[in-house]
């Protein structure tokens, strides 16, 4: 199977992940920039991203479509496009949305402070959705900031795990070949039924593979599959990569893509996506105390217990809170050494209510110095478990380790 | 699609889940026992069932096999027996794993106490594993307990989740087809690739369904069809049905299970299985009061709080202790009321310790009265969370509400 792009000599360097350390992020796009130009040996494409996002949700036996279901209280879809925006050069993502969440995709938008987004109305199946994404970035007007770009990438909402590294293979295979898809290998056997519900024939597994997300078409090529194909394709079809085929005759390019990649589409997926999205953005921690240097080393102390359970711990007194919420830290543990009447506690939370950040909840644990100072080893446990499954139960409890 | 069983009237009732009601789990069967013989019209057949549980769990990307990965501290395997042992019309369940696991897997079976299980060694792929286990049973010896059953089930060791419903279902199809398999619709469009890594073609997703688990046959139908098989088969292959049909030229009846059938396969889905094993199972709650009648409002209040959000809540006064372990409740919350010298739930632990029952591990708390009827609310709340999340960093902490 294929892997890197085309000219590429390694595989790609993994995109940044939900980390939320903006230097990070900002230091690998800038990156697989550079490899558009220097190692792929090709110039950098206009890329626009569209996002069928119109679907019901009927498969996961909740109200709420799955895009909007909440994942430690804010939208899959946010998750996203807070993936696609970490990719600085796709320069506009549009979302197809039916008219009646189209005011919960702009409180979205706002709330979690997305840019680069455009907002379209879905059409009632998945590929009308698609198309009406296409159009407006096809039509080039004086009045609307978006222009026609060279490659358009296909990624659903429901798949929030997407990576810098896959986006650029697919965009590099779409430059060289017009089209281009991520592939996984089949999980279970697919079979062909007969009309009366018995086994006609089992395909050999092998020889055949799940189409996943992303993908991404020269535009030109894609635009053109969907003004052609028939209102039978646009009803009943699902797989971009078939238009492609059908209609502009362009074999697409297959990428293997990670596990990551997977749509959400049950219940249960809901479920593995908050826990991937735990491990991954909730175990950052900032030890915030309010201390004279010789009561430090209970933060210290505090700080190395943790550092054996937890991927990212660090002591800051409280005169930076400033800088923690600049740097996007999600969980917080507060040692009051000097008093405790919350005083510092208290104007900490109201910092973070005010930021307005894109933040999850933060986690606050108060704990009396006194008391923890005699079991620093129960309090670590106790943190590293509240920040690790950040039940929001727990939220404002007084826990006195 | 095909739902209910032959003759059936209507949709089986759902079988029992991860509920630990024994009571509730015997009528199940008792019911389900009598559709073979009086509704659906045809005799009960005796019924085994062959697990091929050999396989390394490579795509998980952990070094232990998945079906012996642990979730909440208990093997994955451990709730896929549990699941089958439930069904009390099957009658052995033939276990197939490797030499290096199989002390591993007595472990297992002794720790949780696990019933009519029968071990053989397993084959380097999961047809021969399978074939290996259907030989145990053919071999119809005056010294092996083990007699041929009429229909032999296969499942996978992965898929924990499997309800009596859908084994009826298969068990009842085979008998009269000769064999049978579950079925899903497709997540994603299945594509056939070039040998360049160039789209083929893409499959008509209506057209196809994934073959899930379990599966059932009448044992001379599979057992034939192993013993006629090729290496190649049984090297490469993956699908049974295919076997039934190609070598005893048996078509299968395809039943549609429900999203519950699907395969622990990767990292995410032993997260996806670990939340619903929590929400399954973990919401009991005992509250054990060393309580008067005046101070009983306390315990009541409380109940009536977390009826609010957990699935099922009952008050037991300390003396029924025994009582409650023989019931299974797996979550107590003691409150002490007359005393907090802890002695009464020291009791409970050490009994809880010594019944050596396949428990979860209980969560315990402990509130000092006066302050919870000071902050009722709170306690519940921080009850409610640390069950639902059964966070093993917590247990045994005293957390004061």
């Amino acid at each position: 199977m294929e892997s890197g792009p085309p000219g590429g000599s390694g595989p790609a360097e993994p995109g940044p992940r939900l980390r939320g350390w903006r230097g990070a992020d900002a230091a690998a796009s800038a990156s697989s920039l550079s490899r558009f130009g220097a190692e792929a040996g090709c110039r950098a494409p206009a890329v626009a991203a569209v996002l069928p996002a119109g679907g019901c949700g009927e498969r996961m036996g909740v109200p709420t479509p799955k895009q909007f279901c909440p994942i430690l209280e804010r939208p899959l879809i946010s998750y996203t496009l807070q993936a696609l925006e970490r990719v600085s050069w796709i320069k506009d993502i549009v979302v197809a949305v039916t008219r009646e969440n189209m005011e919960t995709m702009k409180g979205i938008i706002q709330r979690y402070q997305h840019k680069r987004i455009s907002l379209v109305e879905a059409g009632v199946t998945r590929h009308r959705s698609i198309f009406n994404g296409l159009k407006v970035l096809a039509e080039d007007q004086p009045n609307c900031r978006l222009s026609k770009p060279e490659v358009v990438i296909i990624h659903d909402a429901v798949r929030p795990f997407v990576e810098e590294d896959v986006l650029l293979k697919v965009v590099t295979a779409a430059q060289e070949h017009g089209a281009s898809g991520a592939i996984r290998p089949l999980v279970s056997t697919v079979i062909s039924p007969s009309a009366d519900s018995c086994l006609d024939h089992s395909l050999e597994r092998a020889r055949h593979r799940a189409s996943e997300m992303p993908q991404a078409f020269l535009f030109d090529v894609i635009y053109e599959a969907y003004q052609q194909c028939s209102d039978y394709d646009l009803e009943f079809g699902t797989e971009c990569l078939h238009l492609a085929l059908k209609y502009s005759h362009i074999k697409a390019k297959l990428v293997e893509g990670s596990p990551d990649l997977w749509k959400v589409t049950y219940k249960r997926d809901l479920y593995a996506a908050e826990s991937i999205i735990k491990e991954r953005i909730s175990q950052q921690v900032c030890i915030i105390m309010d201390t004279k240097e010789d009561e430090e080393h209970v933060g210290r102390c505090l700080e190395e217990m943790l550092k054996t359970e937890l991927n990212h711990v660090k002591v800051i007194s409280g005169q930076d809170l400033q800088q923690i919420i600049l740097e996007q830290c999600y969980s917080f543990v507060c040692v009051n050494v000097m008093t405790s009447d919350f005083e510092e506690t208290q104007r900490l939370l109201n910092m973070l209510e005010e930021s307005n950040l894109s933040i999850l909840y933060p986690v606050v644990v108060i704990s009396e110095e006194q008391k923890l100072r005699e079991s620093l080893r129960q309090g670590a446990t106790i943190i590293a478990a509240l920040i690790k499954e950040r039940n929001s139960g727990l939220i404002g409890q007084l826990l006195v380790a």
